[in-house]
């Protein structure tokens, strides 16, 4: 998992079409590097898309006065803000075909700012979509629509403070725009932190962590973010207001849970009461090969059984550990870790490995120091975990079409699952491009009924039909969850890009439910138009 | 925690009046000897309650040919529907005064019964009521309304089969009608259970559980109901359906968190796929002492803040250790235990001692075999835990005004909170009755960020005036706990006797979301009328 950086306001420049920070954007030798292992690539990068090079027209819509120092019509802030992070996010960029661009950026820096916006964009039919960190990969903060008169992007940053901390109740009150870094940054000085470590970790909020549901740091047990939240507050165009800070509550539905992957259909989140943790002082970890995938995926489901509680349990298939470096012999490898504030955890290490060792499991020697793993396939595994969306896009620089989804199935599903994702997406993809096609699988959270698999393509595309060809692909594989009836998404959310698969997905009382919240709390149906429901 | 009978099916008779089977009801020489405790009761009990006794008119309504035989107009089956379990729902028996009796019971075997049930009852303005177990302490499942044509009593224990047992997923698909025992007889033959087991297990229903989000065996943990429920199926007037079965998701807000607490009022519960466990084989307990109550405290939060996950841990103050016989000395007691599938448990039990130690803990030698114990006070404890509810009514029949309430809140505020309850609930029973009175807590569930504080209050009431002087104190109780922003209930639901209290907690975005989806599922308004929201 990603420590903060000890510096969160380092002067890095984020890229306006890419993952992350330009400085750590593969160059083109390492892109062309990298692209020998895909047949059929481009001989030379795409060159890097120039902010210059794009059409952005003036706003349809001008902010009243009183909103005016909250709202900015600058090209590049709005470029930046038009889409996510999604490989056809980028490719897009680098196609010159960006989505619609945003007419405006919002800086909102209280509550009553984001109410006020709503009202005035409520009252001239402006869409407005939320936005955090901006690390959508599933067309979650792209206005997709036709039908409003201009579209805002609300950009929570500007509200990024741990407004109070309650140290014997281990939990604190936490703006919706603070990015994990500049959260954690607050939370130390009190020895406590939300040990909320998505890969996105640097670039999204916990806002946008609340309202995607994210997957969190453990690979067992309590990890979702939906598990951490004491109180939420929502700001809608029809009410606002905020939860009771409660550790449990029978009194109704969750009203929290309502908000929770609402994905800014029904309110801007605000603020949370988070629960936090003591930092971590008893580490320990190891990785193990197995000889078997299906042999390995038993082991896993009877550590996720037992109550050994791992933080760390993931499996990486053959292709994954090739590529992550983990294992070159074809192995299946299983990373393991368990961390503990209370006491040591090396007795359940090695009960875990003894179990694992039961279902065919080799290896297991403690690794000597979890920061600084001695083992190579723990430190491999963490240090590709951290760069490959940059590494997708040097991919995609190099004509590549390079993208992951995940989902989760009962364990029941799950062998015969990913052997069907990986045979039929995989033929989807050489069909479609008629280059030979990666399809690897890892487990990145499981669960005494089931497991999270998360699946990576790759294979080279044709010149500028990137983007098509991915959508191809990913239409093959939510053919084949919604078959499995698997979930069409784990922790990605729902965006624009899995509307079909959610509605196939959602049971109709809930669809009834929602598409009736939805008209009650946004009447003029401006909150991110196109995502969850129409 | 109570073991599922041996036989679910003996031949006992329910009370249609009181708590549980009448062979069970305290005999009039207890209850006298109960009631010597407190001052200024009854000489000699109140009669038993005699159905013939009730004045119930002819059914309002009659359900047509094709539901007839789902459908009862039996007086003695209506009596026993009318109302929930609550001292209220007993004094209003006892004193001739039942709550409003339904005009018919209906038994459906199916999810087409229900939704046929719900069809006709929409077209004749026909409230519907559903009763599982009938043990709602806060009228949940009494109509309270004046506005319907006639009250169907939709008793929902016909549909208690497990459908299906998926055991490598440890997982069953339960109809919602099972009560708990006759749910766990099913399960045991495949070496697993749900292992929730309420004060109410005999005599309450996994859909009433899953309707009022039922508090769980763990005092630490996922232990509520809704962490444990993989899939609902749902038929509402205006659609049914059943969520996936998903070990997570990440698609929208959770559906299933919707119906969980909806009690009734958006839809009929008809089944679940429910997350099981193995039997535990590995188990250890104990029982410690503290002077002072409020150093206690500390000791539970340091444990519920650890990651030892003890299975029971209750803290029962002085007054309630010594009701329980748990302890005679004026100390506050706390019960630890522990459980696993997985190993032996002993290290936890003892890392767990050295931590109550620390905060002034006393005692803690491991008990022999928890299921025998020879530990007194885990024993004592026990078993008035199970038998509570029967000297309840025993006492009530003596005149006395005996109840709980339950609540949660964070550590912070939860030692002022449980002085004021004591003191100001304490205060207003004494003035409603001009006896002594007796206001007790046990801690039933703790969390790292709070607490839940369960109260039980014992006062001489004043003969006739038992129910007005109880709704008194209550009121109190509930602005206490309004004014900690303590939860109106952590366990027992809303129904209608939280009703002003949760709609002062509830906040208003989830408000107005709640009232559009209740338009929207039930348009005619025969769910449940009263519960939730109007």
């Amino acid at each position: 998992m990603p420590a903060a950086p000890s510096d969160p306001a380092a002067a890095r420049t984020r890229s306006w079409w890419g993952w992350g920070y330009t400085e750590e954007h593969p160059d083109d030798a390492e892109c062309v590097a990298m692209a020998a292992l895909l047949p059929g690539t481009l001989a030379r990068p795409l060159p890097i898309p120039q902010f210059g090079d794009l059409h952005i027209g003036s706003p349809g819509v001008t902010p009243p006065n009183s909103l005016a120092h909250r709202v900015t019509a600058d090209p590049e802030a709005r470029a930046a803000h038009a889409m996510g992070k999604a490989y056809r996010d980028v490719m897009r960029s680098l196609r010159g075909r960006p989505g619609r661009i945003p007419d405006l950026v919002a800086h909102p820096a209280s509550d009553q700012d984001v109410a006020d916006l709503l009202d005035w964009a409520g009252e001239h039919d402006v869409a407005v979509i939320p936005y955090g960190g901006g690390s959508s990969v599933v067309g979650g903060v792209e206005y997709r629509g036709a039908t409003h008169r201009a579209v805002l992007s609300l950009d929570l940053t500007a509200m990024d403070r741990v407004l109070e901390i309650d140290k014997a109740g281990r939990s604190a009150r936490i703006q919706a725009g603070a990015l994990g870094p500049v959260l954690e940054q607050q939370l130390r000085p009190h020895g406590l932190t939300l040990r909320h470590f998505p890969q996105s970790f640097e670039f999204s909020t916990l806002g946008g962590w609340l309202a995607t549901r994210a997957g969190g740091h453990y690979a067992t047990g309590p990890t979702r973010i939906d598990d951490f939240v004491q109180s939420l507050s929502v700001v809608a165009p029809a009410a606002a207001g905020a939860t009771w800070r409660l550790p449990a509550s029978g009194a109704g539905p969750s009203p929290d849970r309502l908000f929770l992957g609402s994905e800014g259909a029904l309110g801007i989140i605000t603020a949370a009461w988070m629960r936090l943790q003591e930092r971590p002082q008893y580490k320990a970890s190891t990785s193990m090969t197995f000889a078997d995938f299906h042999r390995a995926l038993e082991a896993v489901r009877a550590l996720a059984q037992s109550d050994l509680a791992p933080a760390n349990c993931r499996l990486l298939d053959p292709g994954e550990a090739l590529l992550s470096g983990a294992s070159r012999d074809g192995s299946t490898v299983l990373v393991l870790g368990f961390e503990s504030a209370t006491g040591s955890v090396d007795d359940r290490l090695a009960n875990a490995v003894d179990m694992a060792r039961a279902h065919g499991g080799r290896g297991g020697a403690p690794t000597a120091d979890r920061d600084a793993p001695a083992n190579a396939a723990v430190g491999a595994w963490r240090s590709t975990f951290l760069r490959m969306p940059y590494l997708r896009d040097g991919l995609a620089r190099m004509g590549a079409v390079v993208e992951t989804f995940e989902t989760a199935a009962t364990w029941d599903r799950i062998p015969a699952l990913i052997d069907a994702v990986r045979t039929e997406v995989g033929a989807a993809a050489a069909k479609a491009t008629g280059h030979p096609a990666t399809v690897n699988c890892r487990l990145t959270h499981v669960y005494p009924d089931g497991a999270a698999p998360y699946f990576t393509v790759a294979v080279a595309g044709r010149p500028g039909a990137e983007v098509e060809i991915w959508d191809d692909i990913k239409a093959t594989a939510g053919d084949v969850l919604h078959r499995f009836q698997a979930t069409v998404t784990h922790h990605h959310a729902v965006g624009r890009d899995h509307r079909s698969g959610y509605d196939r997905q959602r049971p109709e009382p809930f669809a009834v439910a929602l598409r009736a919240a939805k008209d009650a709390l946004d009447p003029r149906r401006i909150l991110n138009p196109g995502v969850l429901i129409d």
